[in-house]
């Protein structure tokens, strides 16, 4: 069977490990990587991270022109660079190449954009893209309508470098009406790379969902699901939520 | 509003949390409590559990005949007493007074009696009546299937004394199709009143779903729970789980 | 042998929990409970607890005068009632009964008060008097002098009508000088009895010391370990963490 | 200040990280790596990892003779090979180089060998040479006496291909007396990198001490503790439980 190729937007520290995934993976191809410097460029994505084959040819942002995409076919890019990558791959869009994008933050504009390219192809949208926090997301949604009685609390630990609020936490806080200030703790303590909690206390017992990231490479697994997901889509804009929930829908136990 | 009347059946430790928590709720009120031995017969449970009015008052099961449920009528019995119980209520059910037992394990003669009862009313069996664990076991099956490359393992602490495997944890291994022997770890350490945990565990994240029980009030919220849902419910047999797999079903997300 | 012989003040929902531990264990007999209401005033706590004797009889607070307990004689006394119980028991400690105190917050004046009494008999002052936060908070002093280039945090949960933050949890942070605002987290969900948490942080690694109450029978539990240990001890001033904090030195271990 | 010269035996995939982590310390130069197979021979391993400077260069087992030690002197040398390691170093041992060696497991013969070293310089043993891995330790031991009375469970969780139960978690178990049979658990899931806890159990209360490894770079941070350490002893033989016992004793709180 032929292998999916990927074409990759970033390649810093996640980047990489994004990177390290699709190489990894025998059901992919890493044709290319864009990077915003020039460092690197024409080198191999795979060589730079210690494979004994050429993959993922390094090239830089200002070499990205309407060509780019039909001299180097994808059936999928994945774009962990930043809010701007955006404005590189219309014409990828317009050709039906899937987009996935894993950016924390879009100005309204830049998330305009990525959403008009919905029209010509299928274009999933997850500033957290890990299957784990979304299935935790969904459930916690769900449990909250259960047991509306509970009262509900997140913990959030990370490294101790990270500043700000931790922006999964946010979004679940949202999903489940909870005010940021009131019932978002964060816990900010050596190296933990990523810890989510969602506590549902009742007067004579406590449920918990956690969520406990080992490695970023957790990114790339959410990726690779994300793109094989979006392969049997039309086109249309998608979330790791709205694909999860689905996923809920159809594997709720029948007795 | 007229308070919904409730039978009980059993009066040991559990037994008298359970009434307390339908003395504690003013939608309610206890009816009769029924006990196997003749103490306190004629006195009132409200009274034993330190309460200044008369509610609950103590028959003994060799007080229970043919006429006993029109002399004391009630809209649901609950029963909490042992698997002998069930040969005590059958004229109840044919009355259509709903019946919860939450009895931890029955022979198949009297688990099949109790079904026969689900012909005339609405019966709800299931031996752990909290509504987190029950929760917690639909929501630990549908993540199954959306991780299904996750592998399990599902911890349970106890008390000290507890000697055999929690009842609990099995079903919860059952209905994930999981070894016993090799997926299920039992700690028995202090005062532990009950902690399940189950653990999802991908390569590069960790999912916990975990109930702990501070009290075995929660037992009586459940029955409370239960009562509340069979109220609307036609005559058939019904268990904490499948009822809150179509609370799941109802309260997917949507978007 | 004859069994020490206890006075109790304090009639609460703690002072009830204290009073059945002493009644418990057979080391000991309550030989009387004070309390601030005249309520119950002589009849035996033992009774008004459950219990088929009579043991605690149950005295008013203006009963307390100079001869109270010359009458009714005690080996310790436990006091669980409030900052003005100091003032009771002046002439108790000048005869040598010994006095622990697990009042919350003293007033100087009480707490100077209540100093003065180590003059004459052994007294024990500790707000949290639970054998295992005052492990917790002795072996987390340590690991900090241990691994100073850990960063450490606080998270400590509690039921969630507890409004203002854990006063355990603020005496840990002054013990490891850390600043409340920053470093304690204060996580208020469901009827969790009480869980502390220190948590030390390095790059690579994560250390957890914690401690979950259970029930508050811990407190009398606590209160039986400090009459113990008071029970062969000059006059003086002692808590609970300089008592385990010998048994500490005395208990490290040899190669 | 001149850097401590440190040589490495052992460029596994754990080896690998403790050369990174002297790379990374100022305060340290590897001056050389010694692996078994010819592998990158004169290389360096500095280049190897990422690095843009020469620093450990790359030996075989079969380079090194007796005048290896001469001719690329250091302070200390480092084995994470394997248990054979030991026969390659006695002649640094008797020039004074510190050794430190954090093999998993010894033939008797081999510990001997090692233990004979001692004579010559300062020799520290520990086959889990994590600092916190020995905190939790040592704090256990004197819990344990502290609370004799609490029961106590260990609860250790690695990765799902992890197939022998934690040498660590052995360890403990024997060290507080434990039968490892009943008193550990063993849960293995997903990619956890190492987790161990022990439970102290009382009937009110709950006492945890956890470890959680977040990188296999905790190894050497722990072999850098022990440089350090031992860079101001005296010839002799140490472990890392031995130095953190010293440091309890040492860090007593004074009142």
């Amino acid at each position: 069977m032929a292998k999916v190729r990927i074409g990759l937007f970033g390649f810093g520290k996640t980047g990489k490990m994004i990177a390290s995934e699709f190489l990894n993976d025998n059901q992919f191809s890493l044709a290319w990587v864009v990077r915003n410097s020039r460092e690197d460029r024409g080198k191999y994505a795979s060589r730079l991270l210690g494979y004994e084959f050429d993959e993922g040819k390094i090239f830089s942002t200002d070499e990205i022109n309407d060509s780019f995409f039909n001299e180097y076919p994808v059936e999928a890019l994945v774009d962990f660079s930043d809010a701007k990558g955006v404005y590189l791959y219309g014409r990828a869009a317009q050709q039906g190449i899937r987009v996935i994008s894993a950016i924390s933050k879009y100005e309204q504009a830049e998330l305009d954009l990525l959403k008009s390219y919905a029209k010509y192809t299928s274009v999933l949208y997850s500033p957290n893209i890990t299957l784990g926090i979304n299935v935790l997301m969904v459930a916690a949604q769900i449990l909250q309508k259960i047991i509306p009685h509970a009262d509900i609390e997140i913990v959030e630990e990370h490294y101790k470098g990270k500043a700000e609020v931790s922006g999964t936490a946010q979004k679940i806080a949202n999903a489940l009406g909870l005010d940021v200030e009131e019932h978002l703790n964060s816990v900010r303590v050596g190296g933990i790379v990523g810890h989510h909690e969602i506590i549902f206390g009742l007067p004579n017992q406590i449920i918990r969902l956690s969520h406990e990231s080992i490695s970023r490479a957790a990114f790339g697994q959410g990726a690779i699901f994300a793109v094989n997901h979006l392969l049997g889509q039309p086109p249309g804009m998608y979330t790791m939520e709205t694909i999860i929930t689905e996923m809920f829908r159809k594997n709720i136990p029948v007795y």
